[in-house]
């Protein structure tokens, strides 16, 4: 094993970086944060990072900006690299802690609720608001990508642990990413779907 | 933001590699296999990396090891570099691609069931069988993490996207472990848990 790697990382495309520097490095109303998720997340399956998903790590009192992140799961190779998994990372990096609560109370905003992969990482992140664009098959019906199987009562888990869930910020929005999205014949969705019984 | 680090790594510690030379690159029981798990498991925590948790990825047919991971919370601060995603994601460096399946039949052991976001993180990966050490909630009980909602019919939602559960290799020497980490008053449990009715 001594010639293989013995590690592995991830670099934000500098477009992201651009892109939050032009909607602003503090963003105090949640509309705002959502468009920048939107933005990044409309930008990022036309560079081929990867799926149409974004995040962003916010301070919740003040919305200041501590991190972005898209999906690179393309642009990395690597199947975790949702883009929850990298805004919370990336803000982890910077913030110095493996847990946001540490440094205020944080919030993390998404362009549609989390596959099941991303809702364990943001239980485990330290972040205390969730805010959503929206939940509901949509996000499936339009791009084809598989969210897992997600409890019925995610939301209270999610409670039971000191997050609160806000949601349908932007939806309407989100919907046209993933139409988009789903109106090229040319992406890749990188899902595993090998079983018989394929999900839903 | 342009002060601010743009990307993240994750460097496996070298007495991980070590431990894997030690073992055998190619291990073709699985009970040697879940040994070689449970040994860094057993490390990891006295080490200062994290939790007493390790991952193993192989070739299912030849027990060729691609690679090892262990929980690295402490280690590289970021929250969600639990064993799984470690393993997962130094074995898509090291093979070159996003989907395990690409390159034959792939296992995960680990020494127990994963928590709710590396399950995802498994449903992701390209994995198509993962063998445990166990599930239940002693891993809970002995050590204190949390391991987050899961759903009752998990093994049936694998099955429908393709990958085996196999479980109750060398249980009792994850319960050892588990027992030891929980014997030291040392300790970071790094799981949130600030809820009222925090989990159990």
């Amino acid at each position: 094993m001594s010639s293989h790697p013995t590690s592995f990382g991830v670099s934000l495309p500098a477009w992201v970086d651009d892109e939050v520097r032009s909607a602003g490095t503090v963003l105090p109303e949640v509309e705002e944060r959502m468009r920048l998720a939107h933005r990044l997340a409309a930008r990022n399956h036309r560079e081929g990072c990867g799926g149409p998903f974004a995040a962003v790590v916010a301070d919740a009192d003040t919305g200041r900006i501590h991190a972005a992140g898209v999906n690179l799961v393309l642009a990395s190779g690597l199947s975790a690299m949702h883009a929850e998994v990298v805004a919370l990372s990336v803000a982890q990096a910077r913030l110095g802690s493996w847990d946001l609560s540490s440094v205020g109370t944080v919030e993390l905003v998404v362009n549609w609720r989390p596959c099941v992969m991303c809702y364990g990482a943001v239980m485990w992140s330290g972040v205390q608001l969730l805010t959503i664009a929206g939940e509901g098959d949509e996000v499936e019906r339009l791009t084809g990508f598989d969210e897992g199987p997600m409890r019925d009562d995610w939301q209270d888990q999610f409670a039971r642990r000191g997050i609160t869930v806000r949601t349908d910020i932007l939806r309407e929005q989100a919907l046209a990413v993933f139409a988009d999205y789903g109106s090229r014949d040319d992406v890749t969705v990188y899902n595993a779907r090998r079983g018989a019984g394929s999900a839903a």
